[in-house]
């Protein structure tokens, strides 16, 4: 089969304002970004407003693997799938980050005949969002430390003379706003800053993957610009010599940060290999943040289109337990259906039974054994109270023996039913029975609900995420978590819902655990603030937020050819 | 007067395809970000390649002071004149820094009623091509320290087992390239990395401001993408063990860091107030780099209109000598023109006499003593061989005396002539008199030369600038400057121009010597190596390639009004 750059490249796109017109977007709603992008105005919502919402699809997945599950092949296989039986229906995915792509993989959209064209416009800079991110971002990196600075060097009295502003007494130890780069930068991860005679106090700081600020989260949940301006006020970049929050509006850099991300707020429209539409808006991880995309990209789907598919990232307990609890939480939008990806190769991996046998090896026994884990993420997003639909992505080293096995073994458990699909190889009609399915649940009654209230307390809610969400016998709290807990309580904000970080690689918190871990209890080691995006995340074991590069990076085979063409981005 | 944004707001813009049209691109020469901007192919240049070119025009300066000398005005004020007169003109601009714009001053799209709308757009993100030079400049900097990182602690014989690259030896104490950020950010001047157990080794790096990448110098001196290529992979990053060069190629980044750039190559067309064609294009530091617009866009100017206006930053030794002596070498494309834009103002700050009279009250002797400083930039201009003009950019406190004395005073001077220019409140009107000028000069013979050879070495074309460049006696060369001089010898590079990186607040290294200095050493501190870029630069004095955000920095002006329009950025 051809690379998927290749693909990509063969194909003919049509022009991106008949796709933005055959999906029900005026002219004026539409900003063209070249012939294959555009960004589509919030308006579009505002004038359908009385429209009823299309049908919500979330597509999730087991616990993931390193062999890739092709949760996003699955989605955009589906969006293509849906359009061929007939019913319209509208894609929303993340931006892919450029880390990721010149990391390990070439590109996050999609693949094979189930992929976002041109693949290299997805991959690198889409329509500037993440840039606007990382700039919005690092501008109040630069302005809270500016502000420790002059008021360091003039005194409060005379910095407020000289300024016109009053102090806010930045404690040098306690500056909770940290840096963003969209690569993966492994020695930016922890750095000391503001050496130099002039250029002081120096005191430590770092660098995240841009995915992680917490900015690319309240995109992602924001209703609109004015939505979005009210929450940057509200972060909270450092604490005061009092331990008092001091939050971007304290600075005044709030209403500049908001004029970075202007264009930002705005969705950009794309197309799948068979034409049909696809938003792309906001790329939040699935592990440090909420890990889904933007509520304002569905909202404008659920007025143009009859169906909406979209992605939460990794394993039905990561990106589909932050999307139920979070988005659904702020956005009222609840799924009609949810679909869980999964693989042969997944649930051998997941099996945790070590074997002779190649992954990609008929392998029933150990199969059997990693069932487990796909009947787990079953139960965990039918509790949740939306139809369950299992998409088996075939590979072609598939055996017709082990795929009868796991179809019937799937009907004996709560999900809605299964089906076989192979968008990667065969694009839409790849996917036409799991459409027809994904179809027929999205008719039944759904009653989705979350799993906890706001109104509990985050002590409460931790539990419930550690007991219901993943199966824990309970939680440990770290002192330092305990004390964390009194400040967020102190400070009001334990309205807030909880964001788990944890690894992706395991439903528990040690991702050497595979299957359906039981008996354990989760370690909460800290909490941070997100007052903008809403939500206070705790960590769980040790969880990264800025990659590294590996010994041979993937950036080594990219380049453009004579016809100036970007190749490699496979 | 109405402010810059409300002014620029209150503008009704045509579509920018039917500037192009106007202009002369064809449909599919053009991709649209938007209504107010687009992209321009580089295939123009080579589809009317036959054509004459434009008589070129290059806006330049006295020595710049804190009142703002407003060349950009002039520049935009001139485009929109020489239209309105008849003359088929396009304006070709840098890009604004994001860093300026948020600490000491909205934009930098000229101002009044002489400038490129909407002026929002311009001075943010404009099309991502400065988002485009940090992502590409930041990813070779991640692949310097991971590939670090990977031979220290792999070893390098167990590195190439497991990578299959050969091992380059980086000395730690050696990287040469920093990281770039487009923001104000004292505090990351100096920094030290790769603290945490597994992130090391701790070393010393820091940022730059975006517009002092060389990337930005090199999309500003490419020809091409294929060249752009090219002068990446020649980007010298680090020395090896041995003091050897390890370059983007070596390291096999410079492939993935040209498809970050591939869409930057293509120039931006905006419209002044006046519905006249700008192309904006590159945004290189005229301190530390070499502080003009890119060749691409002046060669696809070229080819459009009959006159091509264009702007070299700070006064004439600065971005007016790098313009002639490193872009012209390199493009071919000599001036038919060149304009020095003079205020009241500036004479009497750069007079160097002190003064009981506010700046903008009459005081002719200031004036005169100042005159020096005019005469010798006119003179510095004239030397490279095209007629002068001087342009007054008359503020509305200035007396009918002192511009009469002025106008008498550079009838006597060696330039061409001179004229008053109102752009800034008048518009294209109040350019006529100097668009006239300007025209005319154009149609005499112009005779421009470089000052030196490109064979000559390193310190001879340091000596020429200095003395034939700057009027210093001579200059003195650090024991560093030296040793690096030995250097560059041996590896090749003495072939390069030089580019001076020092203040532009003097004609001399020290900012306090105003007027015309004479009798002075230019001392050279030290040379760093463009190797992409293709010059090496001297840095004479203390050159900051990183800004800092003031007491009270122009970010706390700029929000978002209640009708989502950017507010403050003037």
């Amino acid at each position: 089969m051809l690379s998927d750059i290749q693909i990509s490249r063969d194909h003919a796109c049509k022009p991106i304002a008949d796709i933005a017109t055959k999906l029900g977007i005026n002219e004026t709603e539409l900003s063209l970004f070249g012939q294959n992008k555009a960004k589509v105005s919030l308006s579009v919502a505002k004038r359908l407003a009385d429209k009823p919402n299309a049908k919500l699809v979330i597509v999730t997945a087991v616990t993931p693997t390193p062999f890739g599950e092709g949760k996003t092949v699955t989605t955009i296989g589906l969006t293509q799938a849906m359009n061929a039986i007939g019913v319209k229906t509208c894609g929303c995915i993340r931006q892919p980050s450029m880390g990721p792509v010149f990391g390990i993989k070439g590109g996050a959209a999609g693949g094979g005949y189930a992929q976002v064209v041109p693949m290299e416009e997805l991959n690198l800079h889409l329509t500037g969002d993440i840039h606007a991110v990382s700039s919005a971002h690092n501008l109040a990196a630069a302005a809270i430390d500016a502000r420790l600075f002059h008021e360091t060097k003039l005194g409060a009295e005379a910095f407020t003379e000289a300024s016109g502003l009053s102090a806010v007494n930045i404690d040098p130890e306690n500056i909770l706003w940290r840096r963003v780069v969209d690569h993966n930068e492994r020695s930016l991860r922890q750095i000391e800053v503001g050496f130099g005679a002039v250029n002081g106090p120096v005191h430590s700081s770092g660098f995240d993957i841009t995915a992680a600020s917490e900015l690319m989260a309240i995109l992602a949940l924001s209703q609109d610009l004015h939505d979005l301006r009210q929450r940057i006020g509200r972060l909270v970049l450092a604490l005061d010599t009092h331990a008092n929050p001091i939050t971007a509006e304290d600075i005044g850099v709030a209403g500049a940060m908001t004029a970075i991300m202007k264009a930002a707020i705005e969705p950009t429209l794309m197309q799948t290999i068979s034409g049909d539409p696809c938003l792309i808006h906001a790329g939040p991880f699935a592990n440090i943040a909420h890990g889904n995309s933007s509520i304002i990209a569905d909202n404008i789907a659920a007025k143009l289109a009859d169906v909406v598919v979209t992605e939460a990232g990794f394993g039905s307990d990561m990106g589909f337990e932050k999307f139920s609890n979070i988005k659904v939480r702020e956005s009222g939008y609840a799924p009609s259906a949810a679909v869980v990806v999964v693989t042969l190769k997944a649930l051998k991996a997941n099996s945790g039974v070590e074997s002779q046998l190649a992954i990609d090896e008929p392998d029933l026994a150990r199969l059997q054994a990693g069932f487990a884990n796909l009947e787990w993420h079953i139960n965990n997003v039918h509790q949740y109270g939306a139809p369950v639909v299992v998409a088996i992505n075939r590979f072609p080293t598939d055996t017709a023996e082990e795929l009868d096995w796991l179809q019937a073994k799937i009907a004996s458990t709560r999900a809605f039913g299964c089906a076989i699909s192979t968008a990667f190889a065969d694009g839409a009609a790849g996917g036409a029975e799991l459409a027809k399915l994904v179809h027929a649940a999205t008719q039944t009654a759904s009653n989705f609900k979350c799993l906890y209230q706001a109104e509990q307390s985050l002590e409460a809610k931790l539990m419930t995420l550690a007991e219901v969400g993943y199966g824990a016998a309970g939680v440990t709290m770290s002192d330092k978590a305990t004390q964390q807990l009194a400040w967020l309580d102190k400070h009001g904000y334990s309205h807030m819902p909880v964001c788990i970080a944890k690894t992706p690689m395991s439903i528990s918190h040690d991702a050497s655990v595979k299957g359906v871990p039981r008996g354990f209890d989760l370690p909460i080691n800290e909490l941070r603030l997100n007052a903008g995006a809403g939500f206070v995340t705790a960590l769980v074991g040790k969880v990264l937020t800025m990659p590294g590069l590996g010994v041979r990076p993937n950036y080594i085979n990219i380049d453009i050819d004579a016809n100036d063409e970007i190749i490699g981005l496979d």
